[in-house]
């Protein structure tokens, strides 16, 4: 992996390594590809990524919207809505998680074969 | 993202939402990235990775190793020699998760302008 010289993710004190570790992230990866073009609200977001808590889903949230990949939305009614959606870059980290999901997708049968050969082993 | 009907990254018994929790990881893409086309001993990957430590590091390989993603190899000498490199499966991961290293380095000052903003808020 080749990188431009002011960013090194093998350097610990480097804030591209702490940006891969938000984004290689397994909770990052389903929301991004939950919210897609959409707008949805919390509970919308919780049941579209299945088994996320409440807690999980609020902290993930919160560090999406800190990193600017995540915009909320506070409508002014009664009660009073909030929805996410994601930015214009975290529309950027689509691709590159798609890229991901399709890999599991994949490569799922050979993960799965590769893990019950290893158990066997021991 | 459209996923083929078998697995669902969104259904929690799913194993490919085990998968995607392994690869996307922060400590996964910086070994599958410090192994590249090499084959190095355990100090050696260790250097690469700055700042992990024997016994993360230790974890990671056999998780890596057990999903068929890396493989480990001991000679038979005095002292052993161990080393490990990359599998054919564990090499297809590369591409992805260079997709990913190469938008942490490219979208890093937005992400690094959006937390300023963000923390001035607070």
């Amino acid at each position: 992996m080749s990188h431009p010289p002011e960013f090194d993710i093998f350097t610990v004190t480097c804030p591209s390594r702490t940006s891969l570790a938000r984004i290689a992230n397994k909770r990052t990866a389903m929301v991004v590809a939950a919210l897609g073009d959409d707008t949805l609200r919390f509970t919308e977001l919780r049941a579209a990524v299945a088994g996320i808590s409440n807690k999980v889903l609020t902290v993930t949230l919160r560090h999406l919207e800190r990193d600017g990949l995540v915009a909320r939305h506070v409508h002014d009614e009664v009660p009073p809505r909030v929805d996410y959606e994601l930015t214009e870059l975290g529309r950027t980290l689509r691709a590159p998680l798609e890229e991901l999901g399709r890999w599991a997708d994949e490569h799922m049968e050979r993960v799965l074969a590769a893990r019950e050969s290893y158990d066997a082993r021991l």
